[in-house]
């Protein structure tokens, strides 16, 4: 992959941490932004070679290899709006949460001339935007994979060499169904958790009595409102089954502890203890 | 308080933290447990100048402060056996995580020259007994004493200068009730949250795809089931309460995002955010 060119669609936290990574491993990156300065700001600090808030022919028909960093929404606008700027042959792929909802209109309209493959960098921080940017956030983490029935096994290969040079820990390849579901609960149902906690009072007073439960919990509460509006709403489904198993567990403890079942809660407590230390790093 | 004798009675990771802490202070400490192995090793490693497992008028009359490691229920009942053993004028303080169901009660027949003050240790792991025993458990934590209208300011500034000797960072004085609706709130709904989320599916399938916020969210969810489910029943009325406001939010995400109602989920994103940002260390 040394010799293709890469270009990054959307600068932001996820896409700078990118560009800079895999230009640090030699690769060609260009970068498109809708902000000159986030241009400037990427060609002054290396993080990519060439970059452009203009989206022409000449510029993108240069890159085999196009990554969305964009929201998923904005993310198949653009295709649509700019793909026949693309170069016979190149592979899109992206880093969005959701892929079902992603993947299936994009490759449903997509120039058969070009592939899609849907990835999926778990690494994040509450942070967002250009100086936001961290080459260490792919360290120790999972990346995703999520071919359709249309994808070949080049661009599974290609979204893995992805994966490789960026870091992660561990790369693995399931379907945008299974992903769909494993995602709603690990990570969206979390955050519905965290925000619905922090919503229940004005807690500023609690702050000095908090203990690091709390703070643990809740940490993922500081979200960014318009990226995970449109997740949650673009894995509707999936995520509406998830919070429904939640609050039936939750329902049970309630009840239990309503009628002072102490086995049923012990019960509970221990199934959640065993099951809890796998995930122990 | 440096010539006053500590009996520390029940030396599990908390008792045993207090105990070794208090007597590298240079207090004398003794301590009491069930197991005289647990003596024997608290012997060896030197956080005790004395241990017991039997309790008698003689062991315990020399002690000028006495504070209870027990879980809450078994704390009430050695008192009741054994509070004719006390020296007179002593003071007896705790660390149990609830406090109207335990400091009324024990008030209400211990013997007029003994005094009872309420405090809670805010600091924990997920582990227990002697051999997890942590000083530093302490730093950063915060203390909280509970006086109810019977106690003293004499014994508030005997539990003081307790949380001082043992370093906590910050200590508060407030009320039984006070107290046990925030800790309802801040920590044993966290847990109840922690518990139903692990309880909702076998999810060793997915520890190789899940990224932080699972794992925060889970952490407390590896639970001692016996003391959770002693201090959920002993503040059964306020969790329920606070079980119920956070269900309540809970449904109220699931209802917009049922609706697809965005900007009700935008907004609470946004309130949960901006509330959030005061919980940064």
């Amino acid at each position: 992959m040394k010799n293709e060119k890469i270009l990054v669609v959307g600068l932001g936290m996820i896409g700078a941490s990118y560009a800079c990574k895999l230009k640090l491993e030699g690769l060609y990156v260009g970068g498109i932004s809708a902000r000159q300065s986030t241009i400037d700001y990427a060609l002054e600090h290396g993080i990519i070679h060439a970059g452009s808030i203009e989206v022409t022919k000449e510029f993108v028909e240069q890159f085999d290899i196009i990554i969305s960093a964009l929201y998923p929404k904005l993310f198949i606008e653009w295709v649509k709006k700019y793909q026949d700027y693309f170069k016979s042959g190149a592979i899109l792929t992206d880093t969005t949460g959701v892929k079902g909802s992603v993947l299936y209109e994009i490759q449903s309209f997509l120039r058969s001339d070009v592939e899609m493959i849907g990835a999926h960098p778990m690494a994040g921080r509450e942070l967002s935007g250009i100086e936001s940017m961290d080459i260490h956030i792919f360290d120790g983490a999972n990346y995703l994979i999520t071919p359709t029935e249309k994808n070949t096994q080049h661009a599974v290969g290609v979204a893995r060499e992805i994966g490789e040079i960026l870091g992660f820990k561990r790369i693995s390849v399931l379907s945008p169904q299974e992903h769909d579901e494993m995602i709603a609960f690990l990570s969206q149902l979390t955050h519905c958790i965290a925000v619905s906690l922090m919503c229940c009072k004005d807690s500023k007073h609690l702050v000095e009595y908090t203990g690091d439960s709390f703070r643990d919990l809740t940490r993922i509460a500081n979200i960014n409102e318009n990226m995970w509006s449109e997740l949650f709403l673009m894995n509707r489904t999936q995520l509406l089954e998830q919070m429904t198993v939640f609050e039936k567990e939750f329902a049970r403890l309630h009840k239990a502890l309503e009628e002072s079942d102490a086995e049923t809660m012990k019960e509970m407590m221990r199934l959640s203890t065993e099951r809890r230390k796998l995930f122990n790093k």
